[in-house]
C-alpha cells in the first residue's frame, strides 16, 4: 500500500504543476487522515519512525480517543495510548473490546500479534518501589514494540549490594533503562558498571528540593559516568521507545 | 457621543483651573463608570484601543461579571469576557439572555452584529489536539473582533507532511497564530515557511520538564526563525487581539 | 532566476524517481550553497520569508562571516549580519568595501538600494537611554528591510508626560516597538494608549532582581494591556523583523 | 504594668547571678506566656513593635487559634489573626463573640476601641478587581492599627485616565499602597506621580508567565520609579503594617 | 518658574484645541528638555516626586552623563548620579568641577546647599563589612536629599550583642535601613526589636546558594517580623530614597 | 546471625569462582529479601547504617507497606515508616496491632524496647506553631532511634527573648535541630549562640516568595553563622537521623 | 593482563579474611593507580565500560594532566582528555609528543591504532554554524572510540529543505546526534523523520531567554517526537559516547 | 579575662538602671572591639561558639584584613581567614609574619599551638580531582580547629571499587565530609555504607545543567540515603566547622 501511495504522489507531480507549494502539497496530500477538525492521523509514521503514531491521552476526550483508536487499528498491528486513566480506558474498551489496559503503566493498547517472538536485551531497573509505575510504562512500551524486558526493581544506591547482585544481567544487556527519583544517583552508579548505553528516567518521586523531579533530572544530566542519556521526568514511554530502537539495531544486524 | 465627551472635557478646562492636577482631573473625570468600589469601566477604550474593555473572568464574582456586562453592553456592539467557567456563564446568561457562551474557548460574549462582514487573513494552527482550547480562545477572540479565521489543528512537527499540505493557506495569510505545548517547535518550522508575522502561543500541554509551559515559552522566545513574536502561556486571547490588529491594518489600507 | 530554479526542480522530478526521499532530495538539492562544511546558505529564503538569510555574528570566525557575505551578496540586494563586533566589522569591510557598519546597533550590512522609497508606519520607543543600542538594532533592521522608522527615546513611565507628548505619533503608527529594561512597564502603558499591535522587547538593563532581563520579560508577557507580543531579551533584530512584516501588510494592500 | 515587669526583671538580676546565660534568662523569663507546647505568646511586643503579636492563621488548629485569642485579649485592646478561613472564624466566634470577621480580607479581629479617632494619610489602590481581597487585607490591617484608609480600586495602567483622576488624593497621602498582579506596572506609574513612599504588593493574579506572582514581584523590585519598596506576594497584611508605621510618624510628630 | 510653565500650559489649552491628544500634548510640551535623541530630562520631577531626576550611570557614555549634569544643574540645587565608576567620575569632574565623587558609594553629585540643616531620624545598619558599599550608597543618597544618617556597620546576627548594644539608637529612629547579604536574617531580628518601618536591602554578598543575592532577597520578603519592606538587591539608592521620604513626613508635620 | 551470613558469603567465594561479577554476586546474594517484584529489603542496613531500612510511605500501597513491616519486624527491634497517612496507618495497624501511629509526625512504627534507656543531648526548636508537625517527625525519629529529645516550640526571632530564655538548655546540647519556615532566620541566630552542631530544617510554611520552602532553604544554606548543616525542606526525619548519629558519638565514647 | 588481575584478586580472597570490609578491600585493592593524592586512575574501566577513563580537563593543572596521560597510556591504546585549552595541550604535547590536539573540539588524545577499521552508522548534525565546536567534540569522541562519523552542519529548521536533502543519509544511520542551541527544534523535526535512536545535545548558543542553554535543554526533553534522549548542555563528549555504544551493538551482532 | 568581663557586666547592671535597653546595652557594651566604622570584632565568640570569629576575605580591603588579624590575634591562639587571594595573603604576611597561607584552600591563618595534639575521627573524600580545593578548605579548617583529618580524593562513583577499598577508614570515622560536583551521587553512596553523620558539600565543578552547583546541591538535599546533611555550594569551610564540632563531642565525652 505504501508503494501505491508513492505512485499516487508521483501522479500528482507528473501532472506538471509549477509552484513549489503545489508540488509539496501533492506529495503530502494523501497519507494522513483527518478526524473532524481535532486530529490528523499520520499514516506514514510506521514507514518513517518504525511504529504508528502513539496517542497521548491527556487533554483528549473519551470520544476523541475512541475514534483515533478505531482509525489507527485499521492500518497497524500495534496501537497504543499513554497517560490513560482507568475511567477513560473503561469507556474505550466498552466500544473496542480488543484493547488491553494496564492500570499501573496507564497504557491502553491493541496488539494483533501478542504471541510474536520478542527480542531480548532490555533491562529496566528502579531505585525504589515508588518508581514502579514509570518503570512499567517503559517496560510495557518496549514490549508492545516487540521486545522482551527484564525488570529489576527497588535496587537504589542506599543498599548497593542489591544492585551488584544483578551485575550479570546488567552486563549482557543491549541497553539499560534506569528509573529513579529523589537524587537519581542510581544512573551514575549503573553508568560506572556497564558498557552499553543507559537511558535514564528521572521521576517526580520525592518532595521539597526535589521540585517535582528537577533534582533527579539535573543529577542525571550531569552524571559523572559515561554513556548516560536522559528523557523527560516520569517519561517511561520515551525511554521505552529509545531502548526499543537501540535493541532493534542488534536484531536488524543479526 | 465621543465628540460630546471631549467637548465636555474642554468645558471643564475652560473654566480656568490653574493646577496641573485639576486640569488632568477634569480631562479624565467623565469617561469611566464606577461600579460600587470594585470596578471602573474604561469607556474611552474603544477610541484608544479599538475595542471595549475585555472582562477577565477569574477572581470576579458572578454578580460582578453580570453587572459589568450590563454596563458595557450599553456602550458597545461587542463585549466579551474570557476565562469564564460554565457555571459562571450559566448564571450570567440567565440574567442577560443575549450572551453566547463557547465552553471550549471559555469565552462569554455579546455581539450585536453577528452577520457583519469579516476580514480574511488570520490562520490559527495547533501542534496537537490538546492545544485546541487555547486555539479556540484565539480564534473566537479574533472573530468577535471582526475577522474570519482559518483553523488548522494537529499538525505538529513529528509529522511534517501534515503541515506542508497546508502551505498554500499559510502563504496567503496576513498573520499566523501558532499554538503549541511541549517543546513548541512548530513556531520555528512555520517561521521558516512564511513571510507574514507569526504570533506564537506556548501552551501548558505536557509534563515534567515542560514546567507548566516554560519549555514552550523559552523555545518560542529563542526561535531561530525570523518573524516570531510571543504572548503569555495559554494566552489565546492575547494572540487573537494582536492578530486582529495586524489583520486590521490590511483592511484599513484597502 | 527563481522561476528557473523551480523548473530545474521539476526536471529532477520528471526523471521519474520512485522513493519519497529521492523526490524530496531532488526538490531541495539545488537551492542552497554549501561553504566548506560550516554553512549551508539558504537561497530560497527570500521567496519563503521575504528576505535573505540574516547572518548571526556570534560564534563565527572572521573568515566565515566574510565568505558568507561574499556568497549572499551575489543573490540579494540587501544582506545583513547582527551581533557583529567592531573588530569583526573592520576585518570584513577591509575585504568587502561596500558594507556599512553601525557600531551602536552592531549591524554590518550591504544595501544596493540605499535610496529606494521606504514605508512609513513604524515607531520605536525606549524607556531609557541605556536601551538605545537595542532600539537601534530594531530600527536599523526595519530600515534595511525597506521601512522608515520614527525614533522616540527615553520616555519611561517615571515621567509619563514625556510619553504622552508623542501620542499623535503613536496613534498613527501601524506598529510600535517598545523597548524597556528594569520592570518593562512602558509596554503596558503604551498598550493602553494605542490600537495598533505592539512588539515589546525586554532588555537586560538593570541589576539584581532584573536577573539579566527576566523581570522585563515576565512583565511584558503578563501585560494587562491588550495587543502586546514579545520577543527575546535584547532582541532588537527580531522586533525589527516582525514590525517590518506588519508594516509590509499595509503596503501590500495599498 | 510594663514598668512593673522591668522592675521584676531587675529584681532577678540584683539577686546576683554570675553567668551571662542566667542573667539573660532572668531578663526574659517573665514576659511571654506558654500555651501547652505549641505557642509562646510574646507579651512584650506592644512595647517593642507598637502592636501585639498578630496570629498567622494557616497551619494552626481551631483550638489553638481560640486559645491564643483568649490569652492575647487579656493584654491588648486590639488583637488580630490573618489568613483565617470562614469555617475557622465561625468556630472561634462561637467561643469569643466579641470578635469580628471580614471574609474578603480573611481577617478575624478584636477591637475594644472601635470608635477611637483614626489618622488620615493612607491610600490603597489596586490595578484590578481581582486584587481587591489583598487590598482589603491591607486596608483593614491599617484600620485596626488606628488609621483611616482611602480605597481606590481598579485603576490599572491600561486605562491611565482612571488613575489620573485620583491624583489629588494621591498627592496628599503620607503613604500609598499599590496592589497589582500580572506585570505590576501600576507601582512604577504611581511612583512617577507622587513624592511620598510607596509600598507595593505584588499579587498572584494572572497565569502562565505570572508564575504565581513572580512577574509582578520582580517588576516591582526593579521599578524605574523612585520611592517604591516591596512586600511579599499577596501580603496585604505586611503592607498595612508598614504603611501604618509610616503614617504613625506623622501623627507622633504633630 | 514652575508657576510660569503651568500658565504657559493653560495658554496652550485655552487656544481651543479639540482632540484629546493635542490637549495632552500641549500640557506636556514644555516641561522636559531633549538632549539630542538620547535623553528627555524630566523637569517636572521635583514637583511631582520632591527631587530632580536621578541619573543612572550604567550604560551611558561619559559625554552623555556630562551633558545631563550640565542641564540638570541649571534647574536644581541637588543633582546626583548613581553607579558611576571612578573613571567616569574623573571625566565629568574635569568638565564640571563643582561635583563631588564618593568612590565607595559610587555616587557623583552636586549639592549647592552643603551646609543646610538636615533631619535626624534615619539609621543604616549592615550585617557585615562587605555590605558597606551598598550602605554608603543608601546613606549618601539620604544625606543629599536632606537627612542626617546614623551608620551602624558589622552587627550581623552571628554576634547578637553587637546589635543589641545599639538598641537605644534603633528605638528612636523614624526608619531603619537594614543591609545584609547571605541569608539576610538581620532584617527579621531588627524587625522584632523596633516599631518604626524597616527598609531591607538584600546584597549579593555571598556565594553558591546565595545566587547573586536571591537568598537574601527571598529571606527578607518572607520575614516573620512585621514592618519590613524590601528594595532590589544591592539597591542602596532605592532604600535611601524611601527612607528619606519617610523621614520627610516627620519633618513636614512638625 | 550476621556472623553466619558473612561465613556463608565466604563459602561462596571459596568455591573458586573466577569472574569478578560472580564473586560480587555471591557476596551479595544473601542479605536482602525480595517481596514479589516491588521491594528488596536490605537486611544488612543495621550493620552498615546502624538502623534498619526506613519505609518511605508515599507512593506505596497499603498492602505493600503492610508486607514490608511484616518482614522487617522479623529482623529488628525497631521499624518505622514515614509520610504515612492516617488511613494507611489504620489499615496496617488492623493487621499488625503492635504498631504505634503518631498522626502529627505521620510516623507509623514498631518498637520492641519502648522502655530502654535513651540518650540525652538532642534539642528540637521551631520558629512557629505551624512548624510543629515537621518538628515532631524529627523528634519522634530520634526517640525511636534511642534518644531523649527536648522540645522548644514557637521561639522565632521576632521575639528574641523567648529563645534567649532557653539558652541554658541550648548550651548543654550535643546537637540542636532548628526548624523554621518563612525566612528561616532562626538557624542563624541559634548558630550565633551555641558551640554544638546545628541541623537546620527549612519548612514550606509561608506563601508567595517562600516558593514552597525555597526561601528558608536558601537562607539556611547561606547562613552567616558557623556550624549549620541543612537537610531537605520539611525533612524532619532526615534531621532526626543525623542528630541521632551525632548524639550516638557521645554515647559511644562514654 | 586483565585475567591476571582477577586471579590476583582471588588470591587475596582465598587468604581467608572474615569481615566483609576486608574482602571488598582485597577485591579492589589492586586495580587502580594512585597519583600522589590527587587522582586514583581506574584501571578496570575498559573492562567495565569498554573504554579507559576519560580525563576531564577543567580544574586540573598542567602537571596533573600530563601525569595522568603518562600513566593511562601504559594500559590503553586510546586515551583522551576533554575541555583542554590550547595552552594546556601545548604544555602536555611538549612532554608527550604522541598526543594529538583538536582545537575546535578541545580534545587532546592518544591513539595507537589510528588506521584501524571504523564502524559506519553515526551521523552528527547541527542546526547552525555556531554549534560546530560541540559537534566536533561529539564526532571526534566517537571516532576515537572506533567509529566513522558522517557530519552534516548548518541544517536548522528555518530552512527545512537543507535538512530534507540529507534524508537518505539519516535513514540509514544507526544513531543520529542532533546538536542545536536557541530553541533546539531540530531534534523534534529529525525525530519525526527517522526510526533510529536520536541523541540530542542542547548548546548554549543564543542569548536572553536561552539562559545558557536552558531553552534548548527543556525543548529537547519535552520533544513531541519519539526516540529522542538528551545529554547535558554543550556535552558533545557525552553524546559521542552514547552514540558509540549504540553503534557498537550493531557491530557486535554482526 | 573572660570571667573578668562578666563581672564588669554585672557591675554595670548592679548600678540599678531601669530601662531594658540600658541593661542590655550594659551587658553588651564591653565584649566587642570596634575598628573605625567597618568592623565590630566579636570577642565573646570563643565562649559562645568555641572558636574566635572567622574572617570572610571577600569584599574586604587588604588594610581591613590586616587590622582585623592584628586585633584578633591578641585574644586567641587560632585565627583564620577564608577566601583569601594569594595577593591579599602576601600583603598581610608582609605585615604579620606569623601567618601561614595555604593557596589551595585559600586560607590565611595564625596558629600559636601548631604542635598540640589533634583528635582523630574526620574523613574528607572527594569525587574528583577538581573538587580538591574545596576539600582542602574543609580539611584545613578542621585541622586549625584541633582535628586530625584523613584525606581520600578522587573516588567518584563511576569507579566504585576505589571508594570501597577505603571502607575500613570510613567505618571508623566519627564524621565523613563528602565533596562532589556534577551530580553529587557520592554522598548517597557513602550514605549507604556508613553509620556516622555525613556532611555533604556540593561543588560548582561541572557545566551546563550543573548550573554552578545547583545539580549537586539538589541531589545531596534529596539523597535517598539516611544521615546526610548539606552545606552551601563550595563551602568547604562550613563543612569543616560542622565536622569539627561533631568530632569535638567524642573528645569531650572521653
Amino acid at each position: 500500500m505504501e508503494e501505491q501511495q508513492l505512485r499516487q504522489i508521483l501522479d500528482y507531480i507528473n501532472k506538471g504543476e509549477i509552484s513549489l507549494e503545489e508540488i509539496l502539497l501533492a506529495i503530502n496530500e494523501a497519507p494522513y487522515e483527518t478526524l473532524e477538525n481535532y486530529a490528523k492521523l499520520d499514516l506514514l509514521r510506521p514507514i518513517r519512525n518504525g511504529f504508528p503514531e502513539v496517542i497521548y491521552g491527556e487533554g483528549k476526550s473519551n470520544e476523541q480517543i475512541t475514534n483515533i483508536f478505531i482509525h489507527l487499528i485499521k492500518h497497524s498491528s500495534q496501537v497504543m495510548a499513554t497517560r490513560v486513566s482507568a475511567e477513560m480506558a473503561s469507556y474505550v474498551q466498552d466500544r473496542i473490546p480488543d484493547l488491553v489496559y494496564n492500570p499501573l503503566a496507564r497504557i491502553l493498547y491493541f496488539d494483533a500479534e501478542k504471541n510474536r517472538e520478542r527480542n531480548k536485551g532490555i533491562v529496566v531497573i528502579t531505585a525504589g518501589t515508588s518508581d514502579i509505575p514509570v518503570a512499567e510504562e517503559a517496560a510495557l512500551t518496549a514490549e508492545i514494540m516487540g521486545n522482551q524486558v527484564e525488570r529489576i526493581y527497588d535496587v537504589g544506591v542506599a543498599g548497593l549490594h542489591r544492585l551488584l547482585s544483578f551485575l550479570p544481567k546488567l552486563r549482557i544487556a543491549n541497553v539499560v533503562i534506569v528509573i529513579a527519583g529523589m537524587e537519581g544517583a542510581l544512573a551514575s552508579v549503573v553508568g560506572g558498571l556497564v558498557s552499553c548505553p543507559i537511558i535514564a528516567v528521572p521521576t517526580s518521586v520525592g518532595y521539597g528540593a526535589n521540585f517535582n523531579g528537577l533534582s533527579a533530572l539535573l543529577s542525571m544530566l550531569t552524571s559523572c559516568a559515561m554513556g548516560v542519556a536522559v528523557v523527560n521526568i516520569d517519561n517511561g514511554f520515551g525511554a521505552g521507545v529509545v531502548a526499543s530502537r537501540i535493541n532493534q539495531i542488534a536484531k536488524n544486524k543479526q
